[in-house]
């Protein structure tokens, strides 16, 4: 049987927990997986990995324990019995659990680590990093890694000339200067092993000209950016609804409020920044003109890990008539991004016994902010997603 | 130029006083039309109907000005300025509207009608109308006649034996007891003299063996029933997302007010369940399985024209976890049926010149309860519709 | 210390399980009482009973275990961790809960009920529930109960000449026709041995001339109907910004989605009836004129205990202009209530102390459809209930 | 008659507007006045003066002409049939419109101005203030003016030492450094004329121990800040609800979508400050206690002159049950806000009458940060401004 490990940058997280907890429920026979997009009918025929059969693995700046941490979220999320039979299990984990880099993560994330590990260069803490995998590998006889990076959203950085270039960037990184965020080394490292990487956060990960070319090289293959679970998601059905009967969008109006940490992280007005870029655009792309918009994210700590959206839409029709439609989404955020970090494990893992190398776009529907493919909405991706799926089935 | 006769059953209600305000707009330059889904560039290539050349004709069951009811119309639905310019031109249809039939249109319609015509027969009021239609034509020089059923919901009747044949239904429509309601014997003086006909409403209409069989044999096209403007159109897209994101509905609750003459009609729990079993079948469809369903509707007189819908979704996802959205649209609905109404003549008129005969299918994404067809995604709808148009463009 | 008995009637409902497993709860000191009126600081010079010490029993019509009922609705309310340290607390209250009547309590309650008592008249149906409430009295030593209506709702019955004179009640009760609703028999039951009486529910209960001509002559104390717990609350909360602003309210439309029995026994429409009528009048009472109103309550099991409540106002303003204010309310019916009814017994307990007799009026803030009062708004209740509690502080 | 002037600060913005077109509307027996608070019963016996009667004037920054102003934002708030009627008594009106100042308006403001009055001193604007209303004073043959601020949001500015002593004032404002924001030199100007001032805006006015000094010397009243018509005003009732019932309310969480002006001034973040300022803390002074809130405010360009609200709140009850609530309000800003310029009009008016000078506290219901009382529940303010009506009626 293939050996799968699943590698989480951000492990004591909120998603983190939930789909450790979630998988490791699934092996005990305490709950069974559901709510997958790879358990739908269509994937029936294809050879996914069993989710059950992962080996979970991961970096994390934070201290704490995570059956501790994963008993509060899911309690939060409002599926407490199983936090206590998973004890152990999680417990067992957490001790492949390695202190992650805050180099470039930004101020937000550098103020609540208190288990990080310490480096002085770019080229550090990727040699580190990789250590971690390749010692991961060895200890569990692994035949794939997939490095997903649920951590919290980082700071954007300026493009610097080097990320065209590999040397260059090799040569900026054995520098004192950080030459990439903290995510991006993430994904070098996984890349440079020839690992799978997947970005389901907004930070910039292997979006880095000399990072694809170096998957290309080496055979690996990675996609994001910014998993997409709440409102987004929402948007990229509805506004079909408006293209496609010829409404006008004349503005669309979002507020998200969330109180989990990914919140407090987006409170930092800069961390914010690089979210709301990921949200606002896929309006433009799928209406074909550009309406009023605009996103806010705002941090309400007695909502835990909930996220809630209100969306205004204000359109015209027929005879210039004005209309409006506004809608509430109210999800657990880790809840509902878990069991996508679980397909695009199982989809990327499928990819990499493929031979496919670099960005497999055809994972777009996962993604606020697809890379390779202007594609946003989300019945064309699905039907492209079903597509790639049955081309070797 | 092709003369294109437009005969609207409930020609001085809310959708035909605003289809018929719209076109005089734009003949008259004041309005440009907007909002058709045939604007859209796809449909550029073929050659559709201008609808300014449209010539409007119709039955009503109730006396009064068409100006005045345009008027109350459009400051109702916020677009007030029109009425006074188009005086003159809504006088001149008017004249051509004649007393429609209250025979099986239930006790409610009845007891609104104020203008019908006195009919003994089933077979009596299917001449009658038809004699009306073949006057439009010979008045008015028409190279075609689309007749478009746009009246209040009646109530539905129990299928009868006669309804399978022709020849049955002629024999038993010489009888004094009702066979069809009003909606299929309009429907029927349609087909017989191979007129196109549309059904916008939930009523019956075309939906019958014996007529379907008609249109067969005189080339005739028709399509219904239920125009989708409003709840059911949100539904269409939204359900996607649950479906496929594979996140299980538990239940969708909807819930509509309205406060025009259809809402009024709708009061009556015989027209209400016409409505309520085409709002409510698509999400088993969409979805592959049976959530719990209700759809309400109740008449608010403050509302006027417009439509407000307040739709609950629970679900369920990863672990279990339950999660809920809701939404509310606040449309005029006689603004948001119209623009469909000159699109399905449009669409129609051009099957007809192609020589198609019988149920247009192709026209799927208009109508809640579609004829010809289990499809109820509006995407999978509009990419038919698209494949049909550039079919022989 | 005086030992006050608490008698449920429904004391194997959702609100019955919640009282008492939030006071073995306070009493394990496993969780503190939180959200009474009665603990807010206006209240603390008065002498009110301690909730810790009531004892309870209660009549019931279903067959079933108090723990797992108790369970299964403390998951549903999500505050699933008391159930399992109560299982003894609730097990021990469950011997003392007794056969309760379905005799006038409607069909869909006698269908659900598999451990009614048999009884062939009125009079016998009473002086079972009085020899029950007696042999408890005797078992545990008390110094007073009060009795609270917490079952689902009955169907209104006509009123009958035999309601306005005890004397014709006790005639008319011997015959085998029912004279009187089930509630009502309960009231009488109490009010006939000088004991408090609530009614928590729309149901009849004691709102019966001879009742209270009886409640008056034994000194007992009674207050009722229907205890206002959501939507309704938020109306009378509300609607005070319209009458206060001389905003001209149009239509006021209300819609309530409900998942537990309560929902279940409404969606038969003679028992909605009654619900409806007391929610439905006190719009116009605080505002001082009559606007379009409907309420509507539909059952959707997925909701298990929580009610989900969406108004739309409809209001004008200046120069007539319109404008619209929605709100959706979504809370778990069962805590809501609880507290209420805690604080109810703590009030009525103190009014019997006091040597108060008959209904009182000072408890309206409680009710949806209060007893001897024509006052609706929350606030000016809230104060005339103060006013009376500093009475006699 | 008496005549009683309202000069309104930001005469040409949309509130005046509509303040002006209603009273010109009622003068002429167009459209009646509705409404007002004053309109109530309980105001019938108070010799409150007639609206019809009002001279207007006022100051504007801005050129334009006022019907069409007046036009554009009637039509926008869906009165439209009004504004070709008034035109030439809104022209009238504008000729009493004189420039105004941008001194201490902030930048956003200053940048709007293409009319504004240049002055290099605080003093020479205050003076020239004042010589434009004792112009009114005489032209009009006025016996009372009040100054109604209805102007945008300026920004903050710091406390200076110079507010607290009048004679300190009138050196310091001699200097080319500003000393007072542009609402406080108005302010100034109205009352040491000993003319009445109201604050319809959250700036600072009146709100200077100088000035406060100064309106009771002169006997001039004066109130402020803030009129209370939207998201405000509903918090200040439904508040209640959580305080009464004793549930905590954990975040109450609110967003302001808006698009006139008004909005496009809140975009500076500075002015924005002003704003958000007076709209958060009453929920800590009726709860008692402080819960997390926030209040957003962001510009929809093309919402117009609606305001749309979207609160949600969180709260918990029983056993620490968590519910929500939200709401949506969705107003015509300067419809909600016309008739309470009105009733403050009349009201202050009938202050001056009865030889009150200083604050009028009693017209707390008015404002969202009510000088001289702590008083924020709608309800109680109320009763209070009832109480002050009776008292000498």
């Amino acid at each position: 049987m293939r050996r799968t490990g699943v590698w989480l940058i951000g492990a004591r997280g909120s998603i983190a927990s939930v789909v450790m907890a979630g998988v490791a429920a699934a092996r005990r026979g305490i709950a069974p997986l559901a709510g997958l997009v790879t358990q739908r009918p269509e994937f029936g025929a294809s050879d996914l990995a069993a989710p059950e059969a992962f080996v979970f693995g991961g970096h994390e700046v934070r201290a704490g324990a995570l059956p501790d941490i994963a008993k509060a979220v899911l309690e939060s999320c409002r599926v407490p019995y199983l936090a206590d039979a998973l004890r152990e299990d999680l417990a067992a984990i957490d001790r492949h659990i390695r202190p992650g880099i805050v180099r470039g993560a930004g101020d937000t994330v550098a103020s609540m680590a208190d288990a990080a590990a310490p480096v002085d260069t770019d080229a550090a803490a990727m040699a580190r990093i990789r250590a971690d995998l390749d010692a991961f590998r060895a200890a569990e006889g692994l035949d794939r890694i997939v490095m997903v990076n649920v951590a919290s959203t980082e700071p954007p950085m300026d493009p610097q000339p080097a990320w065209d270039d590999l040397a260059a960037l090799e040569a900026a990184a054995r520098g004192t200067a950080p030459v990439l965020p903290a995510s991006a080394l993430y994904a070098w490292a996984a890349l440079s092993g020839g690992d799978a990487y997947v970005n389901f956060t907004p930070s910039l990960g292997s979006d880095v000209p000399a990072l694809r070319a170096l998957a290309e090289a080496r055979g690996a293959v990675h996609m994001g950016k910014d998993g997409k679970t709440g409102e987004t998601l929402v948007k990229s059905v509805l506004s079909e609804l408006f293209a496609r009967r010829n409404l006008r969008v004349l503005s669309w109006f979002g507020q998200n409020i969330l109180g989990n940490d990914d919140g407090r992280v987006l409170e930092n007005p800069r961390n914010k920044a690089s979210k709301i870029r990921t949200k606002d655009h896929l309006l433009r792309r799928i209406l074909g003109y550009a309406p009023e918009t605009r996103v806010g994210i705002d941090f309400v700590q007695s909502l835990g890990e909930w996220k809630i959206a209100w969306d205004h839409i204000h359109f015209s029709g027929f005879l210039g008539g004005r209309m409006q439609m506004q809608f509430t989404w109210d999800g657990c955020d880790s809840l509902l991004a878990a069991p996508l970090v679980i397909d695009l494990v199982r989809l990327v893992e499928l990819a990499q016994r493929r031979g496919e190398r670099g960005v497999v776009t055809s994972l777009s529907s996962f993604f606020k902010d697809p890379m390779g493919t202007e594609e946003q909405r989300l019945v064309r991706q699905d039907e492209d997603l079903l597509a790639w799926i049955r081309r070797e089935a």
